[in-house]
């Protein structure tokens, strides 16, 4: 079982496209911020502690499928529900539910990793098995 | 058949997060952009010319699935190669493979629409049938 | 005299580049953001109803002078207190200073003016005088 | 004197607001593109070489002034030309002009300064005084 934190946005008419809707990127970047969030808020100190710590530097996205139902503009208040969906070896799937109120806006799935610099090579980064403890402060 | 048009980005250095990788959504963002570019280059005007037209404003995605193969850093150019994979009846379905020189970054598909602003509401949007006319300047 | 109004930023991972610190126009996304918050605060609806009532599409930027004097990374809060420091017939200069608790990481003022669309030529747009109406909100 | 480097910007979809307009800190990211686009063209090596052979982690904002004389749209192809004003012991100052054919659109100023990770606290960051090589390569 995940915790599920949710992470609150208001969207800037600088967020927002020509057509006055906000601009899918945004999502994903609201999306991402949710996941840093998300850890933050299950007691994980940020990425800069964790390098020291674990060695881990980030949790760079695999995948990432997202449906989008109803747009948003400016003006309004969104909440993102971000929860972990399964722990794998290596990955895990984040849910994140974007809703306003009771609709829901779009809905999606990322699939990341914890990763290291490279021991062979600090400017390429490496996968590693997920730790014990990140998932225990998760549950 | 789809016409494939590639685009070309030039990796900066406020592209990328503090671990020294394109921030994720800057791909997607990217994709957006190709997918503008494919449009245009396939002989479409550009969308304030469209809603005189035919009244569409724009084409916002229903859905969006990609995976992150490899990561970029800035100083690097990339190529985004895009097709159209699909044609349904309201929506289709882009491809975009992001390639730096041979090697395949990252790929995804998007489901997109054409709207025009929603006829009873024009603060709403709605999907219409993908005109005749720009499915055959993509193909 | 102006009204000080405060927006709350929550600085995320993807707001930093590779040196982990905030990448500098996201200082300037979040002074535009604030710069909307502040005139919402004062009561003045949003752009998409001004155009109804005042015919106002935005509040454009003419110039922007900031100073930074501290960078703030991830995991912080920053606060945003905006006001209007003058009312020229046309135009208004807006004050941002952007705290970290009492640290002041850094200050601008932005000159702006409201805009309509052209009335000969809606596709460029036009400078008006400052409406009485938006001015008294704002005292 | 100081060599004058053009950088190009093809403005997309997304780079735009509600008005129909680039939103504004997207030129100020386009004008830091070319900012670092400059010292590479003059070259320099990536802030990643450079972390190894001078110490330098960037070359951050200390003061920024531009002007907006005309707002840009999607479609549209800009030029940035970039050069070094004035070089002092620890700053220096960058013009940036921004273009579209013979139409100036905005022009600012950046003052900057190389860093070094902080030799007592590597989470801080330490002004240095311009490396001769790098004046003389942008000259």
């Amino acid at each position: 079982m995940s915790k599920i934190v949710t992470y609150e946005v208001n969207v800037m008419f600088g967020d927002c496209d020509p057509a006055g809707i906000v601009f899918f990127p945004n999502f994903l970047k609201w999306m991402d911020a949710s996941s840093h969030h998300f850890f933050v808020k299950c007691g994980l100190p940020p990425f800069r502690t964790l390098e020291k710590t674990h060695g881990i530097i980030g949790h760079p996205l695999l995948e990432i499928n997202t449906r989008f139902f109803r747009p948003a503009t400016y003006g309004e208040s969104l909440q993102i529900q971000t929860s972990v969906q399964e722990w794998r070896e290596k990955v895990f799937i984040q849910l994140h539910v974007v809703k306003r109120g009771h609709d829901i806006l779009c809905e999606g799935t990322e699939t990341r990793t914890f990763v290291t610099k490279h021991p062979d090579d600090p400017t390429k980064i490496k996968s590693i098995p997920i730790p014990e403890d990140v998932m225990r402060l998760c549950s």
